[in-house]
């Protein structure tokens, strides 16, 4: 597809180019636009009907849109402002640098202008940074056939009108319906007998997690957001609840690798900035992995009389690091969905004790045949390494039971807790029970 | 509010429990019954209206559901059951031990168990396991005052009706159109005047990963499932999508940590088959590590000569290993939210390339200034760690990039190649190339 487009321009066949493109659904065509160079991906979006530009352009992802906007005339710019839905230009013009913000801005309309000011200040990650102001707000005064004739008459443009919102004369959220009950209802009753009051709600502050939490719980497909006055706000709409979902997880993803979380695609974030996000946490954990070659040089004397003890570190560590992490992975997972609370402390040290012996008993028993039957070496040698082994691993299944509860305990991210930190600290345990177990049964 | 519920219990004041239970939603009260046991679950459930018990139960977890049903009368099961939606009843059922599904179904009216068994043949993670057929179906006769006419008349009871599905004679799917539509349309036109025809749908096969992606990709709130000859058979539902996508993300954070993927809840899985699907992979990570700890052997040598190069040996494995995860990490992320594509390959190499000699000559200089300046150990070896360091950073980041993409390629799940099996490899690297820099540059 992209390959014929890029030929059709080429030849400066842009009629075809259109009509190809007309074929196509408006995400589609920002993914063709996306991966065509600055010169074709203005010509195909210059080719677009209008409306439909607006709709590609909002899929666009923000440097494609800096180099579209930079590029295009102020009434065409004016135009997408003027359509685009309000939380897509927000997203927009936050990723954008404050010239072309207040160059927008100076077009639009002092209201509006007001409002876009109020949105851009709603920090990042919150409620208040997701919403969109296109919802439908009813009386509670007006007849189910009052509401839908007002529907009627304004609801076109609404990014979601399946649920309505019904508002007194201070904008107080007093109650919901659904265009299903205003459907299905008897029309001459009114808004407030068939309207619910048990209303699920955000505050414009409350955390992004907390809101995708209750979209989750109560199968919600839009939820009003309200400010400390308990006035409405704006609304949340479940796909861009999707999109928390998924940067939440990346960002647990990373943070559990060892990296600084980060909301670009990797493919559009620059080598210098991925490798910064990366230095940090390898330089601490490069910094605590010394002190477990500090247990080694401390035991150096061990070493040199049996140095084939050497060839087990590895398998130790590693083995130490694996099963640690999967515990706090487990946790750290359990924790996000909020199926594991921290009530259940005792409940999961208990477990983790259970499974790290039946696990740790596994592994020893065919490390010990493994050493004295197949590589032939001293069976004192292979128990030192078999007892080691059944006590790293139900530690490492413990501390990744317990580190990532006490973070969440002490309100730091329990992803933090993960593979990375749990295996350096596993380690350097790893290594003094396996050298104090030699010292006691080899007797060196 | 649990332990005000189980005084109330206690105290037999069943109307204040009936009270306190009715302010509450079916999802918290589903939730609070999974908190208590077996008797005072049973006192709770059986205090709720028949409807209300019914929403309630398909909040339940299986083992909860499973305590239940053994425990109520025929009568009270057939009545869940009927009111049940469809996809939580095959949910219900897909669950339950074979005598319980054949009870149930003893009592079904033929047609639908016929349904019923269809539905439960679907193999598990395809779409067809997702499906419900609560769905709103419309002829593109009708007019859309008609259409609006049929859904008051047939549409209190499905679960969504915002999108209604044109179906001819033949149940063939013709087009959509959404209840907005309806509503703000001229009442006189014909449904097919005004229904969408390029129509995004799944087979009953497809895999739910595939679906989900449609879904975020499209924004949608429902889609239709059709069999091979393009009838429809039911829809999918956007709340069902995001337990897949938390589930799917589960699944990968699973096999990233070296477990075997369960759908279960942690607390609810059994301590042995946790065990179970977590040694698999540790014990073939484990016999992989001693072939890095064969390595050391073969260089035992070395080791004897300058035992000091032993203390190394953990920072070296451990950075190396927490350098590549990072790696994989964001390639399997960006995989499995397709903003990375096969064709990337080449560009991410480089990338891969340029970040790790960034990353690698940060690292190496800072442990040579430690190793010179604060340990007062030989320049010499400080050197052999510094270059070893170097090249198994930008190996780890290479390996990291290049084997997810692999994987992908193979048609084998990229998340496999995450931390634990990368480490493994790269720790092995890293022993080869610590030891021939040593034999090289300290000549031992």
């Amino acid at each position: 597809m992209r390959d014929m487009i890029i030929d059709l321009i080429k030849e400066k066949k842009y009629s075809s180019v259109r009509n190809e493109i007309l074929k196509m659904k408006s995400v589609d065509i920002a993914e063709l636009i996306s991966e065509l160079d600055a010169s074709d991906s203005l010509i195909v979006f210059r080719l677009l009907p209008k409306d439909l530009a607006v709709e590609v352009f909002a899929y666009l992802h923000n440097e494609k849109q800096k180099e579209i906007i930079s590029s295009i005339t102020d009434k065409e710019i004016q135009h997408i402002m003027d359509e685009l839905y309000f939380d897509d230009m927000i997203d927009f013009l936050e990723e954008m640098p404050a010239t072309v913000v207040n160059k927008i801005l100076k077009n639009t309309k002092e209201d509006e202008r007001k409002l876009i000011n109020q949105f851009l200040n709603y920090p990042e990650n919150c409620a208040g940074s997701l919403m969109t102001i296109e919802y439908l707000s009813l009386k509670k005064e007006m007849t189910l056939k009052e509401a839908l004739n007002h529907i009627k008459a304004t609801g076109f443009d609404k990014e979601t009108i399946y649920t309505c919102y019904v508002i007194d004369a201070n904008r107080k959220l007093q109650g919901t319906i659904s265009l299903r009950k205003l459907v299905t209802g008897d029309e001459s009753k009114t808004v407030e007998e068939m309207m619910n009051t048990d209303i699920i709600y955000v505050t414009t502050h409350d955390d992004q997690e907390r809101v995708a939490h209750l979209f989750k719980k109560y199968d919600l497909i839009a939820i009003p957001v309200v400010d400390k006055e308990n006035r409405l706000i704006g609304i949340i709409t479940i796909d861009d609840i999707i999109d928390v979902i998924d940067q939440e997880n990346t960002e647990d993803f990373q943070k559990m690798a060892g990296m600084e979380p980060s909301e670009e695609a990797y493919l559009e974030t620059k080598t210098f900035t991925l490798a910064k996000h990366r230095i940090t946490w390898l330089l601490i954990l490069m910094v605590s992995a010394t002190f477990t070659g500090g247990i080694i040089r401390s035991f150096e004397d061990v070493l040199e009389s049996v140095v084939v003890l050497a060839a087990f570190i590895p398998m130790l560590m590693d083995t130490a690091g694996n099963a640690g992490s999967q515990s706090s992975t487990l946790m750290i997972r359990g924790l996000a969905l909020e199926q594991i609370k921290l009530k259940d402390f005792t409940k999961v040290i208990w477990k983790e004790l259970k499974i790290g012996s039946i696990v740790g008993i596994v592994l020893s028993l065919f490390n010990l045949i493994r050493i004295y039957y197949f590589e032939k070496i001293d069976m004192k040698i292979g128990l030192v390494v078999a007892v080691t082994l059944y006590f790293t691993v139900v530690l490492a299944k413990l501390l990744g039971g317990v580190l990532p509860m006490a973070a969440r305990k002490l309100k730091l991210d329990p992803a933090l807790m993960a593979g990375p930190l749990i295996t350096t600290i596993v380690d350097a345990l790893a290594l003094v029970v396996y050298f104090t177990m030699a010292r006691w049964l080899l007797g060196v």
